[in-house]
């Protein structure tokens, strides 16, 4: 019997309702030992590659868990609620590609179940808030030690939904991809990884060519956006291990008209280097 | 001697400032054991209304706890403090009308004691904080074990100050009621149940139609949001048994102008059954 | 060995993101024991000395505890990690003068530390997210049991960055000082405290003159907003035991056009006692 200490809990049901609380009291009742770990609730309503993305980048750094993760628009629809094994925890939530990034950070899932055992459930389920009448439950009872098995039908991990990956493609001496989401301080990560930038000659201390939409902006390249003055721009690889855009003390996403989903290209400039 | 494992903790405080924080440690001092769960701290400064739907809607799906309810425009004024027993809980707040809707949704307030003994509260109170000084001091020693009786003196159930009962009326083929509160993602909650509903004939396939101010629409009724394409609008009974209309994907009572308290009709179309 | 039972944190991270979960993930996985009691992590970005004064009127109210604080602008630069003893807690964040009111209301530091031992670190530190690679894993060490002293290299107390203290001053009738925060109902806290007031001649039922740019305000003097009519200004000694300037239901920091650091003088009339 396998038991998990930890949940931890990404929804986009906002802060100012009792939803995530009333989430966070089912899970409670059924497993009184759990702590519950907050990812985020501010997912932007419906937005599943948003919730993908933070899910996967937090998901490293948390305990073993059983991940419960709702951004959920087709609640109440056709589309499956899915338990998935990967690492050394369970991801629960819809079968939407939600969890797909996480999965692929944690390994990859090992097997798979789709929600259909109802004696997991709350006795009455809404059908437009299974966060808390299904995948909390779900989660709470597998913490508490019922077997991944006894979740429903096993299904195949290939058949999963699935965010398509983040594009990036490096060749010769440019790396292309995309805007892949921006944090609370307005800084532009792309889906270009820092080993990319280094395999493209971009390093720190030098000059990154940024290109997007009609524009070319050189940018420093440094280890982080405090060396270079409050206000200006710098690129540099974050702590997710991606290439990010920040204003020093300001916001580059609003400053540079970049949102998610923005194609961007970078390049070195190597005869730039300003150490 | 009864003790609680949980605390709930509903406020205005926001989240911005150390409020809810303070009254976090005030209760992980006094009664080290418990574990608190947040409702929302985020109701609208001095919106007891608000705060009271909130609550009601969410308490059912909480663990027994002693519940701390602070929107209390009055803090420091004449009016009580109170703890309530009622179903397996006891609730702490101001006596003005924001536990009542909860209390009726716990069975029922079985007795009520005026918050009067000083020896449960901090050493000393500021008047404009007693979330801090006197609620959650207070809670927390009933968590800890000390007899409810010991909160002071016992007051008649009858004279609690409570909020009217949400505006509904169903009469021949059509309920009216009003809107009781807006969500995270803008879907507007009727206080109409999906019992009266029901009871005019209005059911998942079928068309709603909904009166109100000089307008006048009809509206697929379905099971959840995500039965009709993205952008359009919908009804149905939500998570709280209550007839919400959202627009899937988007934001209803923004699209519609229905802001808490307006005045709202249905009736059912029984002819126009799409299945 | 001392261990401690409460880890506190208050950072700028905000709520959408996934950090401040992922510095929870690596707090649970180094001391699984400690609860975490989120202080706020809505600073404004970068603002240090926001942040300073709610940790610094929070903490008193806390259990002992290793405080983790992180408002950093310098994230990666040469300002130094540190951990301070003082009161029953230790105190870890940059040493930027985020922490030093709390250390002032904490009874001041007794013992400092410069986080110079990577041992109490993640293996792999981002120049950008010191709050999850080192803040909070060093403090979790503490939490388990580690001494304070293997932080790293004691330093001179007297050497840590200090924010200017709050400025006030009290002569003859006046007592001048600035706005010093202000709270989520638009509430303006100042820096002169209600023992300054009082020394002027300030008190419950007076009535208190406010100078701030070219206006003068005679504003009722109460125990509590609650106490004025709703949308009327008040000032009254607040739970912080500083003075604070309010409007009954509304937004005093709006209506005046007060921000922090805005200079305000006060001053009684004794005369116009309205009890």
């Amino acid at each position: 019997m396998t038991s998990y200490r930890y949940l931890s809990f990404l929804t986009d049901y906002g802060l100012e309702d009792g939803f995530v609380a009333a989430c966070h009291g089912v899970g409670a009742r059924i497993a009184p030992h759990a702590d519950i770990i907050d990812v985020t609730h501010l997912v932007p309503p419906g937005d599943v590659r948003r919730g993908a993305a933070v899910l996967a980048q937090t998901v490293p750094y948390l305990p073993p868990a059983v991940h419960v993760a709702v951004v959920d628009p087709g609640v109440g629809t056709g589309r499956r609620g899915i338990a998935v094994a990967a690492g050394d925890s369970v991801f629960i939530g819809p079968d939407n590609g939600l969890l797909s990034w996480a999965l692929t950070a944690a390994g990859g899932a090992v097997s798979a179940f789709s929600l259909t055992n109802r004696r997991l459930w709350l006795s009455q389920v809404a059908h437009t808030f299974h966060g808390r009448d299904i995948f909390m439950p779900v989660a709470a009872h597998l913490a508490a030690g019922a077997e991944l098995t006894s979740a429903g039908a096993e299904i195949d991990v290939g058949g999963l939904v699935a965010l398509p990956a983040p594009e990036r493609q490096v060749r010769d001496f440019t790396a292309e991809g995309e805007v892949l989401t921006v944090d609370r301080f307005g800084n532009v990560q792309l889906t270009i990884t820092g080993a990319d930038a280094t395999e493209i000659g971009v390093q720190a201390g030098g000059t990154m060519l940024a290109h997007f939409g009609h524009r070319q902006l050189a940018l420093p390249f440094r280890e982080t956006f405090g060396s270079v003055a409050t206000g200006e721009l710098v690129a540099y690889t974050d702590s997710a291990g991606l290439i990010s855009i920040a204003v020093n003390g300001g916001n580059a996403a609003q400053r540079l008209g970049l949102p998610p989903g923005a194609r961007i290209s970078i390049a070195a400039i190597p005869q730039t280097i300003r150490p």
